[in-house]
């Protein structure tokens, strides 16, 4: 088995839920799994100076117009959040809790669960009682994933997380780091796609 | 005939290079025209309030060598330009003298001619004895392109595309808009070549 493929995502962004679709199996068509990382691209942002899309006066329309467009040609469903963006802390504690406590299957589950939340249901992640219900139709101990996000420990590890991603580069998500190779944006597929099939081009 | 392609690009653009490199063969096998507009990023960058990318930090090095491989990835050659950003509105503005003068292909040839110099060669088109050079090399009066660069009417002919850019919404390059609908970057390639294929989606 090959290295893994990095992911890196956040719960609040549009094109890692699309990224989140396909990567899986882009990644086993060419041998290799996708070791996933939640992280706040507030902490990213601030680190390379940075604002979301849609903060742009032109942009930030077209921003939206293109995240429904992106879904719609990647083939998956899209709902478009009724607000935008939101504060996705707790769900990516949850992320790092499940990922150390359960193992990657269990934190990529809980990654795919909260992503089409957002962009299919429009669940609200960033209330506690959604955030609850989710775990709770994932089959998770919701109490205990609130507490987890409450938790200190789970609260470093996040921040642990962001400080990883921004010394390995990490500006904005989704983000794919392929045999040391830097990918930003779910549009960069296609070069990823060639990547994994011939190598370095 | 179905509607042109309209795309918009600045002289000092890596990505409008890449794109200017594909955007006729794609618009022709869907019996299309493409409509050369020149701007300049300074302008749709302050009405957007943006920035290059290669003004941050992370985002700046990541762009260097997200422009290299994007030109591979798309099979053309790419040389880093050793001054970059530059200012091109010399370049620009001979682009609209010939536009209003000689016709949209003669525009067309400086378009591919600019960019191809600027990202292949390594020559310095702010510089106005480059850019005399490149005008004598494509056949041109060198000294009525000088003076066209110099002319108020064509540094207001440059102006007014500036303007309407920004009224279609154009901010950044390359820029499209297809049938209303607008694609930003080159790689939007791949949803361009789907709507000209299919229609929207």
């Amino acid at each position: 088995m090959r290295d893994p493929l990095r992911f890196w995502f956040d719960f609040s962004s549009p094109y890692s839920y699309i990224a989140n679709e396909w990567v899986d199996a882009v990644a086993a068509r060419h041998g290799r799994t996708v070791q996933r990382h939640a992280v706040l691209l507030g902490a990213t942002f601030q680190a390379a100076e940075l604002k979301p899309p849609t903060a742009f006066p032109m942009k930030g329309p077209y921003s939206l117009r293109d995240f429904a467009r992106s879904a719609r040609f990647a083939g998956v469903p899209y709902t478009p959040p009724p607000v935008f963006p939101v504060p996705t802390q707790n769900a990516a504690r949850v992320f790092w809790w499940l990922h150390d406590t359960q193992g990657v299957d269990a934190a990529a589950r809980w990654a795919t669960a909260g992503l089409r939340a957002m962009f299919v249901r429009a669940v609200p992640l960033h209330e506690p009682a959604a955030l609850k219900g989710l775990a709770a139709e994932e089959g998770l101990d919701a109490d205990a994933a609130e507490a987890a996000w409450n938790d200190p420990v789970w609260k470093m590890r996040l921040k642990q997380a962001n400080d990883e991603a921004i010394a390995a580069g990490v500006f904005g998500a989704p983000f794919f780091i392929v045999d040391g190779e830097p990918f930003w944006g779910n549009d960069r597929r296609p070069q990823i796609e060639r990547w994994l099939e011939s190598g370095p081009f």
